[in-house]
């Protein structure tokens, strides 16, 4: 199946979700991956693949290369292998590998093509969907990039069977996420529904797609609604940074992060405990944690500020209303914030 | 005088060329700047700059700090100073700083706003106009980079009572191009009339920056016209690049170039010998060098092809229909380009 993706100012793309099919591209391609990836699913890559000039460049395999110096490395091999301004980068990989080759052809002589072709299945539901591409920095994730769409994303649900259990559950976390936030049917279906049976899992990533394709379809520089994709973010982003990004895959951060979230929602009335433990149920189903231990919980707080979602130093909370709906606001007290993180 | 810069997506701007009036920002402001510039107009622009918010980052002054470490400077002054993404850049300083503050805005969260105040003529009539940001690495210049518009750019022309000789100089070179390119009546004009007669200045920086900014609006993204304002450059790279970028000014390499064009437009017919002489005389008139010793003439024409504008490893020149208008061509023998490259 197809999900178009519309955008403004010629930025519209097609997501395809099915076995990857032959592509042809008449210009120059380098495809960005790492050594895990290319280990499993290269050569599968390579018989579909045909360009006029072709070449691969092979990052270093983790969140903890997400940064300038692995960028360089992906232009140096592009600017020796003269890619022109017609040529075309495909990200063959997960999340990471997505933002980076987004994010060089963005600044590659002032941005050329990349396709994405995502291997696991968070970057399949979710970082292959949106334009945002970027690295992190010692001041936290994501913090330098762009905006810059794909020229075509290629979904090939088969590629999962190799992806590690921790992985897959890092994936089901996003899809939760976009089922609380905007589709209750979905939610309900997710309760009722294993996603380790293969049509169910591809049911899954199309679904999550496609809502989230109709999110950024609205507002694809997020100015609005695109921010309640963020819920589980706030605070997951602040998980992860506390613990130097070696502790928990984003997608399992985000799970503690929605659960935090969801403890702010109960405590301000927006949510009841009764919905509050579905999602950890559903969450828990697929091994994703659910719990972090805070040290400091005035610390915990006072990192909000440096992520970007924080416009004139007030922190953008997204809190489901009951299971399907959100709401997005920056007016939560700060009280009512530590006495929740307490609780973790 | 206000030029209405008119571009698609929300990426209008206007230039103002006028004494610099007051400046008001409701959003946290970082200064941009130099040694050089700060020390001269630093406080004539505090006199005139209010904002919410504001502090300034200097940079090392010259074309060889224009790199990625740079880069990391300016963005980690941002991040320290916690901008958000309602925060402003301003660009204070020549086309260096110009450029190298749109790049870092345009990464700074995925992108931020900009504001360009250009101190010498060069960035006056050509840099502040057009939305290209970058930065040089081993391979070239501006190689990196991305195309962001400014929200709004103010030049002073009061400010060149500063600027060295030679930098005016390297300003009119861009001038002279605009002219040589597109306008027969402005390139007569400055035959007549001297540009260090300040209303001169004012006048031939309005013509330059109008002329610019008609090209800009017919083609934002230079996927035809817009590359004829690279007439001179095709060239001057290669000579800027060879002499490590430390021998001539931009400008200048640029008057070169545009020599070189113009050589090899009059022996493919499409300027007379006389035309290229008055190039040349105007030039000169400013003190503008008009000839380079080529050391190794394969060598030079090798380095072409890490162009930019080299799609397909065909080389793409702007070359001169008499005075006031040119075509942009990939059709040109080697023998030919030799040939010329020998009478330099």
């Amino acid at each position: 199946m197809t999900v178009k993706i519309d955008l403004p100012n010629n930025n519209s793309y097609d997501i395809f979700i099915e076995e990857l099919k032959e592509l042809y591209f008449d210009t120059k391609v380098v495809v960005v991956t790492n050594p895990t990836v290319s280990g499993f699913h290269l050569d599968y890559l390579k018989s579909k693949l045909d360009a006029k000039e072709f070449s691969i460049v092979t990052i270093p395999d983790g969140e903890e290369y997400k940064n300038m110096q692995t960028i360089d490395m992906i232009l140096e091999h592009c600017f020796e292998h003269r890619l022109d301004r017609k040529s075309l980068l495909i990200a063959f990989g997960g999340g990471v590998i997505g933002d980076m080759t987004g994010f060089a052809a963005s600044i590659y002589q002032r941005g050329i093509n990349f396709v994405q072709i995502p291997t696991t299945l968070l970057s399949q539901v979710d970082a292959s969907v949106g334009g945002k591409t970027g690295i992190n920095n010692k001041f936290g994730k994501n913090l330098i990039g762009a905006f810059h769409q794909p020229q075509a994303v290629y979904i090939d649900p088969f590629m999962l069977k190799t992806l590690p259990k921790r992985e897959f559950g890092a994936g089901v976390a996003e899809i939760v996420k976009m089922a609380v936030t905007f589709n209750k049917d979905f939610f309900e279906w997710l309760e009722q529904n294993d996603l380790n049976v293969e049509e169910n899992v591809q049911i899954a990533i199309a679904k999550s797609v496609e809502t989230k394709a109709y999110v950024v379809s609205q507002d694809e520089k997020e100015h609005g609604i695109r921010a309640a994709l963020n819920y589980g973010h706030t605070f997951g982003h602040v998980v992860e940074n506390e613990t130097n990004y070696d502790t928990y895959l984003h997608g399992e951060a985000v799970g503690i992060g929605m659960m935090m979230a969801n403890a702010l929602a109960v405590k301000l009335g927006l949510m009841t405990s009764d919905e509050e433990n579905r999602v950890k149920v559903l969450l828990e189903k697929y091994d994703i944690p659910t719990t972090y231990k805070i040290k400091d919980v005035e610390d915990f707080y006072e990192h909000f500020f440096l992520d970007k979602k924080s416009l004139d130093n007030k922190i953008k909370f997204i809190l489901p209303i009951g299971i399907g709906d959100c709401k997005i606001t920056d007016e939560v007290s700060k009280d009512d914030v530590i006495e929740i993180l307490k609780g973790f």
